[in-house]
């Protein structure tokens, strides 16, 4: 087998080709696909940001017992910007018209996990990786991750954010250009001023740190795993390829978005969640779009949406759904994990080897 | 010399390397830049948009005489979005602070160059090449271009215009991703839906359309030439990277800015012309930051801005500049164009050669 440009990420990880599984926090990660990724060489994963600390435990139970490899486990970091005190009243006025279009009604109250608790379970139950969105894990967790032999992995959207997740001594960090589908995990400045596409971002984070760089952000075809080397990664993230496989748990409609032109046109947003998302354009990003800088800040926002989203999915409408998306949907078409892997790997192979 | 993966943009063009010179359309493009490019072997490029008939003639005059090489002279396609007719009271009150600040005075009347007077012009002069941004020019002027022997280049922001360029006739179509500096081309759909990261849209325009395919966005050193041909390119298009030399017309407060920590953070903005365009982020971009989608379309909004603009770079003011830069600046620095473009030929030419 030729070998890839670099082992560093393989070594590190203890995996057999540089491809990691992205992961999807809302509700889109499934056991089944973790451990098709990982059996199959790569690294699975699985968002668990809305998980409460016992259903960690269940999920690494699970994870463990459906792959003898390594997969990682994903938390959110929480944010500074993140709001629980305001007066939803206007805001739920605002969406109105899509509880009465879903059939759905406002929720009762806004519950969020509690990320201490979040992160000491999964330290607890020790999977071989646990990697972070959305900011710098604490110093003391990544200590004890260490002591237990996991493996740690940040997510930058900025150069600075990179270097910031290499000097708190994370193993490796995932390069996430703006060409990513789902949440954007800028952290240190404004979202809007974080926006860097995958094909700019790789070079300058693989320049500025000296941990292993995984690109994430549009890849989805051999082409996407050479230009990515190119740029300087020791391996990928792929994330809406792996949606596409009949292992995710994307809703039907989903699916179909995610297999039709419309997956051409993806916009960033915050009306789903309050914080900035890629997904494929519909009538309620369409709708709001005028209120992107109004919608109060997650977790508030994504609570009032939760019922609209939920009624959606049941009722397999695609208009008042969450349809996140990275700008390679197009490249991707639905298989298997281990069809889709496989491919990956052959086929960069020939492009790499020369 | 180890030759490039592909031919097909340089036999085309009749140029060496396959490396295009972004047209600057806002004052920074130079005869002696995009001769030193031709000369080098490139293909030089000059943003004629804002020229009238009569200084198009003068310019194609004095880019023959300053090289024997093919070069390219950039047009805007008009779009159907532009307005004239609007009331301008609220828009300059908006402003008043910033020509306060500027010790400029709004403007008293929005004037705009005819589009066909201008192509005719450029017809009738027959530079080598005639590149088009913002839309698919006229089957009459393409009918002229092939009968003189012009070469005709389109540009594309999405797949779908990638397409509508390729079926016009247009000889080569250039893939700018939303990585790019300077104005967004999208023509056929809201800019806001039509951003995609180079990354993304390479691969994507390259399994669309039959013609050569040029990147453009984020490419600024020999890895980026080797990303953009594995992801199926023929060839490059530099923009950044050639504003930042020596010959260009950047003014010395911008060229400061692309050489600044602060050409990390670029954002995309309507604020100075009433088109979405990329720019280092600065005292404008955040002061008017809420009236993105208030400010009247182009040309209006750039006329309004033109007085603040010429002021700021009269007082060598970034904070009021409209300061043009792709996501890849931080990947260049000041040099000659020559030094540049040979550097860039040799490391890609190594990488590719393998």
């Amino acid at each position: 087998m030729t070998p890839w440009p670099t082992d560093r990420l393989t070594a590190l990880l203890g995996i057999e080709h540089p491809i990691v599984q992205g992961p999807f926090g809302g509700g889109a990660s499934s056991v089944a696909l973790a451990a098709a990724v990982s059996g199959a060489g790569g690294l699975g994963s699985f968002g668990a940001h809305a998980l409460g600390p016992q259903e960690i435990k269940t999920l690494v139970d699970a994870l463990r017992a459906a792959t003898d490899r390594p997969f990682a486990v994903n938390l959110w970091v929480p944010q500074p910007t993140e709001v629980t005190n305001v007066d939803l009243v206007p805001h739920i006025e605002r969406l109105r018209p899509l509880y009465a279009r879903t059939g759905s009604t406002p929720p009762a109250r806004v519950t969020v996990q509690n990320f201490d608790d979040q992160l000491q379970a999964a330290l607890d139950a020790a999977p071989p990786v646990l990697s972070f969105v959305m900011g710098v894990p604490p110093a003391a967790a990544l200590e004890s991750a260490r002591a237990k032999g996991i493996r740690t992995i940040g997510t930058a959207s900025t150069v600075e954010e990179a270097v910031a997740l290499a000097d708190a001594g994370l193993d490796a960090v995932v390069a996430s250009g703006s060409d990513a589908g789902g949440h954007r995990g800028a952290f240190l400045r404004p979202v809007e001023e974080s926006l860097v596409g995958t094909f700019s971002l790789i070079p300058q984070v693989a320049d500025a740190v000296d941990v292993p760089v995984v690109a994430a952000g549009g890849i989805a075809d051999a082409r996407g795993i050479a230009a990515a080397f190119a740029l300087g990664a020791h391996g990928v993230q792929i994330g809406t390829g792996f949606l596409n496989t009949v292992e995710s748990n994307a809703s039907a409609p989903h699916r179909r978005a995610l297999n039709s032109d419309g997956a051409r046109r993806t916009v960033l947003t915050k009306v789903f969640s309050g914080r900035m998302a890629r997904g494929i354009a519909n009538r309620v990003t369409r709708d709001l779009v005028d209120a992107e800088r109004d919608v109060p800040a997650y977790p508030v926002q994504n609570a009032l949406m939760m019922p609209i989203r939920r009624a959606a999915a049941d009722r397999d409408d695609p208009d008042h759904l969450n349809l996140w998306s990275g700008q390679a949907a197009p490249l991707t078409h639905e298989t298997t994990a281990v069809e889709y892997l496989t491919r990956l790997v052959r086929e960069a192979q020939a492009r790499l080897g020369g």
